[in-house]
């Protein structure tokens, strides 16, 4: 394979795609867009999670069991947090702590998300560059039977548990796309766009509703590969199915090709959704089958490796 | 000793002296007013270094030791910040983060040093008042011969070791007396002023010289009693001893008395001085020498009962 790749990711396993193409391609060709409708200030802290997953993750310092937050990490300020009366739902390990410090002292001084980010990749040792999708503020917030809820309110606090009508972008008319995404994309070195396996409502629409992204992506001419995260009618992590449920869509593999169908160029599915293969043909884009789950290093490399082989079908 | 009391502290020896005072009178009977100019923003956060060893001392949650910071204290935070390359000088203990935290938050929404002190006050269980001396911010600054350095980075990152030829206070001019300050000093019960043994240079000046201050002690007309912070030519902690001799003033208690005359009435000296009693005589106010040194609580409760002993000699 030659060429860059432009991958864009959510949270935990969307970073795990994007730890396995971090393995194969060199810093200077792979650039990996991150969400930020997740984004939220709290205790006064500005807290990116999915850009916090991906820095973590490719600086290998993640917790391998939880996926998010830093290994051999300490909830000392917590118990500190709950000892005062502080608002405990919101995990904040120690050394997690000091990303969200450093972060939040830099924004306030009139740094860009995108320049702290570059910063903490750095101070961090993530080699490969992680952009956010915008350096304006949009907020991802769902409508639930209890109410329009923030993101991370709905996600963490309420453990999804509220049934969601409705998922609405606050900031979105108004957010530009990153710069440096559009030079990414428009690079003509550019072999193919990834979108890997994250929520597609709350993970993946939020970058491609940002400013001209859609348009950009369709532009460039390089094929579009997204890998499903909804394996064998279930999310491996997240609520992506049971929203897909109470939003009224197909929670399978084809409520996926729908959602990226005049979007993408191929959609890779898990091998357990084998029998998927022959319903999928009719669509616009071609559908390959390989195992998606990505337990351990290997896996993540391989599934890389089978996204990127793909890029000589086009 | 019945009557109301005002007490004016610094950090950690200041603070022994209030714990002692806090021992005896009941949370109305008595007004702690704290020293601000040590007041900095490191990382993004507003730490408040004289205030925050008030509340942790009177919360009894201090760290006995080292008499600032918490007991049972953890530096997880302080070990990901130095991984991180950032700025290690000062120390930020993990539980200790919980109240910049929260002050920070606070400060940035319009709630007033005044009030989130009280709040970390009801947080933790410090039940007598804390008063910040100024909702403005002012600044201790000392002029050394390596150029004017903010205080914090004085004490704590070039821990003391310039030569220093003056102190300022930025904000000074601006700043206003806590209301709260005002209604403390001429409450009718109010028996004694206490300044407890603080660095007169920069705990207490900064508090004597924030707007009417001085002139509301003396309309008070409530006796003023100074405990010496010095003993036997040495300052029990910090810098103050050496201060003295670098600003060219007897690094004893008559430099503590000479700093002192014309606002106090009592001055509290350690028995280890005792010599200098006679030589003190002349001076306009009483000298008493007692043990001054509080190692521990009952130290502490002791020189308070002396302290406001006094009261009845006035």
């Amino acid at each position: 394979m030659s060429g860059k790749v432009v991958a864009l990711s959510g949270g935990v396993g969307g970073a795990k795609l994007a730890l396995g193409l971090s393995k194969i391609l060199a810093p200077e060709d792979l650039t990996i867009i991150a969400n930020t409708g997740d984004d939220f200030e709290h205790l006064g802290l500005h807290i990116s999670p999915d850009i916090d997953t991906l820095i973590y993750t490719l600086a290998d310092m993640a917790n391998p069991e939880q996926g998010w937050g830093i290994r051999n990490e300490t909830w000392n300020f917590m118990a500190g947090l709950k000892a005062a009366g502080g608002e405990t739902w919101f995990q904040l390990g120690d050394k997690d702590l000091v990303t969200h410090v450093l972060r939040t002292k830099a924004l306030r001084e009139g740094t860009s998300l995108t320049e702290i980010t570059r910063d903490l990749c750095a101070r961090y040792g993530a080699r490969h560059k992680i952009l956010p999708m915008s350096d304006d503020p949009v907020r991802t917030r769902v409508k639930t039977n209890e109410g329009p809820l923030e993101f991370q309110h709905y996600f963490v606090r309420e453990r999804c548990l509220p049934e969601i009508s409705g998922i609405e972008f606050t900031g979105m008319d108004t957010a530009r796309l990153n710069p440096a995404i559009e030079t990414a994309i428009t690079d003509p070195d550019l072999s193919a766009i990834v979108i890997c396996p994250s929520n597609p409502f709350v993970s993946v629409d939020p970058i491609l509703k940002t400013g001209n992204m859609r348009a950009l992506i369709k532009a460039s001419g390089a094929p579009v590969i997204a890998v499903s995260p909804i394996v064998g009618g279930q999310a491996l992590k997240g609520p992506a199915a049971k929203m897909m449920r109470e939003l009224g869509l197909p929670t399978n593999v084809n409520g996926i090709a729908d959602h990226y169908e005049g979007l993408i160029d191929a959609l890779i599915i898990d091998q357990r959704d084998h029998a998927c293969m022959q319903e999928l043909q009719s669509r616009p884009f071609r559908t390959f089958a390989t195992n998606t789950i990505m337990a351990c290093l290997e896996d993540k490399v391989a599934l890389a490796t089978d996204t990127l082989a793909l890029i000589t079908n086009f």
